[in-house]
């Protein structure tokens, strides 16, 4: 029903420890300033910015193993979490603003809290879920799925500042969607926890309406959970988005992320959605940063309420000459 | 049958007052520059070039409430409807150059004035269907359906230069494609009337081949009426169009536009087409301006007999060495 | 499965005079530049580089009739064959690095000559069946398959250095994918010798899963042959491969070229591929050359045995605190 009323509540986190590309912190307030809040309102939303997370600098945060910046992510992520759970509990869907992947550990931990039990929608090139053992680059953005999921609990050693964190997802609830640069011991996991995927050969195969009706299917099995979007703007094509950190040929196009959005919106049951990764210093031309984040912008406005088909007022009337 | 040789009439409307961008008064020309008619004779096309239609000036055409431009519009279609009435009297399909998409209102009238019921396939981004007192901007390439369907007559206030039009098309025979810019007023009117309408989530959904079934089973459902295919080369993505004057992102691509002109085609009714809102000022470089107004000449090939796994003539025999 | 090792012979052929534009010989090692041979070893490929053949300059090449430089390519095909011969004795599937499309010439004779029956997917803008008589340029990489087919021996003239070339494919072993520039001639000789054909208009109405599971069908309908891939890199979009020296608008899209070597991998039956017509000099930035030549990558890397869903080895196991 296209006038149910959506309030959203959004938090920006400007934070870029969870991978090496300078830029990535200053995604929230583009984001903002393509007008985010000006358009939800203007297709019916009430909105609430929580403003932007302050992230002290974190002293001798020396690499453990190979994770790089490990106290500062897990500090970010527990304020990140504590401010989506004040968002849900003043009633509102919450929108997460990145800032860099690694942010989801956070932006799912507190959802989870208030929520409990979540269907999580990732959506995004990479599978991001390295453990702390198996990281290539030892980069968090690329491990925050093993530090949320219970059954890898077991795989996760004991990191500082990570001590606030509890697993909170199922594998069952979880399905990927855009994926084609796996690390091998990443398809492993997904292949060992039987997490539904659909990478990019499964989109070229079933089209992306096929894609939505299984994902709804599988997320909806059992019990319909609240669904957490986790949308990281390196999913769509380069040619779309390319100021992003690790961009990768072959991605999805701007219709089919709309789609997705447009689609998890009429279930109802989004009730948390970041957008995550979008960086302008890695675009070549302002061109590039423009169409990245005005797609992320657009992403969000499917999300709550926008249809290409168009809507209008129940109560409206063509005025007569 | 590939070899029903097809006679052109095409018609040059270099107008541009429906909107307020110069340089889509340009687009007829630079789509002759690109070859178009020997293109369409070196496919077995007869074609008749009835040069460009002159508009003179409108003294004191102040806007009617919102409308701008109303005289000088009006005055256009009336000259342009004769043209077109000329042009299939002579027995050809007529292709309307444009010029803006206000001219859809003299090209559809004219056809119908020789042809009585007419189906009309738009293939937009947007739905053109505003009134003269809903608009939101005054511009009349903005609100061309309005004027042209029977059920909104009692809608459309007088004004001055218009009394020759007669509302001329029927709800039940209009599908719109493409559609993703839709005014919350027009979504009430495409809804009230019943419009068949195919957006881009209805393309992404089903595929363009699902879409132009379902079309003419629509369009064929009880009568076989010819076909007026009335072209806005914005339904196009702004990456294979990006010289017009109101592009928006996540267009049909090159592919399914021309799919849509091989399928209509292939009908054999098709009576007329416009190819409107070519605007070599929007294109930023020369790049852009030759790919828009390529496809805009594609889209015509293939609207007579071109089709994309070749064709032969009957008689044809390999030579022996 | 995905661990079956493949074992690869690459055979570079700089070779340019099957047409008129100077730099496509420079294709193959531009390829190899760009990391082919460590990524195929990165994903489990034995892989063995034959290097480059080298072609002498042939005196008083003049064309006979239309046919341009007969001699050379005669010649440089005749060395190709037996390259390719030694490579498919060696028990590699043979990757051969164009050079223009002439040189499928060798590259099929030479695969036939160990294999006897092949069957031939043809991935490409153009047919390239024209006969030395029906060419409208007198360029050899637009005629390759009519020295090829059985059916057509009679209708090819007596050229000089063509003497050891014997026809190999037959008709009802050939599919093509990605038509959508074919002259007269040669849809006649497609429809005359019912060679099955996806043109663009196929992909668009079946989509690329419905093409290549009917591509399949149709090659193993009764003996399942060993598969010979020769892939133009002017099937692609010009947005996706650019650098090509004769480029149409409208092609298969990264992903479909993609999905395509994945599919015939899967197969166990791909025997050799040919990647030609990347040309540097077509390529008006260093990002259009960039994008062209890691698209030839990916297809190569795609054909043997990279799926973007990602893959591990058997025995991994996820390491423990
Ligand atoms: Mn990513
Ligand atoms: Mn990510
Ligand atoms: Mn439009
Ligand atoms: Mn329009
Ligand atoms: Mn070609
Ligand atoms: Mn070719």
């Amino acid at each position: 029903d296209l006038h149910h009323q959506h309030s959203v509540g959004i938090i920006g986190a400007p934070f870029s420890k969870g991978q090496q590309r300078d830029g990535v912190q200053r995604g929230a307030d583009l984001i903002r300033a393509a007008g985010l809040v000006q358009k939800l309102k203007g297709q019916g939303c009430v909105v609430k910015d929580y403003g932007n997370l302050t992230f002290e600098e974190v002293p001798n945060d020396e690499p453990i193993g190979r994770l790089k910046s490990p106290r500062a992510v897990g500090r970010a992520n527990e304020l990140l979490s504590g401010a989506v759970q004040k968002i849900k509990s003043d009633g509102n869907t919450c929108v997460m603003l990145g800032g860099d992947h690694s942010l989801a550990i956070g932006s799912i931990a507190g959802h989870a809290a208030s929520r409990h039990e979540l269907s999580v929608l990732w959506v995004d090139a990479h599978a991001d879920i390295n453990t702390p053992l198996t990281t290539p680059t030892g980069n968090i953005h690329g491990q925050p799925m093993s530090y949320l999921i219970h059954e890898l609990h077991s795989k996760i050693p004991i990191i500082p500042n990570f001590s606030w964190l509890k697993p909170c997802v199922a594998s069952k609830d979880i399905v990927y969607i855009g994926l084609r640069d796996v690390d091998p011991e990443e398809h492993y996991i997904l292949k060992y926890l039987g997490i539904k995927t659909f990478s990019m050969t499964e989109v070229d195969r079933l089209g992306i309406a096929n894609v939505m009706e299984q994902t709804c299917d599988h997320m909806f099995s059992k019990v319909k959970k609240p669904i957490h979007l986790s949308f990281d703007i390196d999913a769509l094509d380069p040619s779309v988005s390319p100021a992003t950190g690790t961009p990768v040929a072959g991605g999805l196009t701007y219709r089919e992320g709309i789609y997705i959005t447009e689609h998890i919106c009429q279930t109802g049951l989004l009730s948390a959605v970041d957008i995550v990764e979008v960086n302008p210093k890695q675009g070549k031309t302002e061109d590039e940063i423009t169409s990245t984040v005005n797609t992320a912008v657009d992403l969000l406005l499917g999300c709550f309420g926008r249809v290409r088909e168009g809507s209008h007022e129940p109560d409206y009337k063509i005025p007569n000459p």
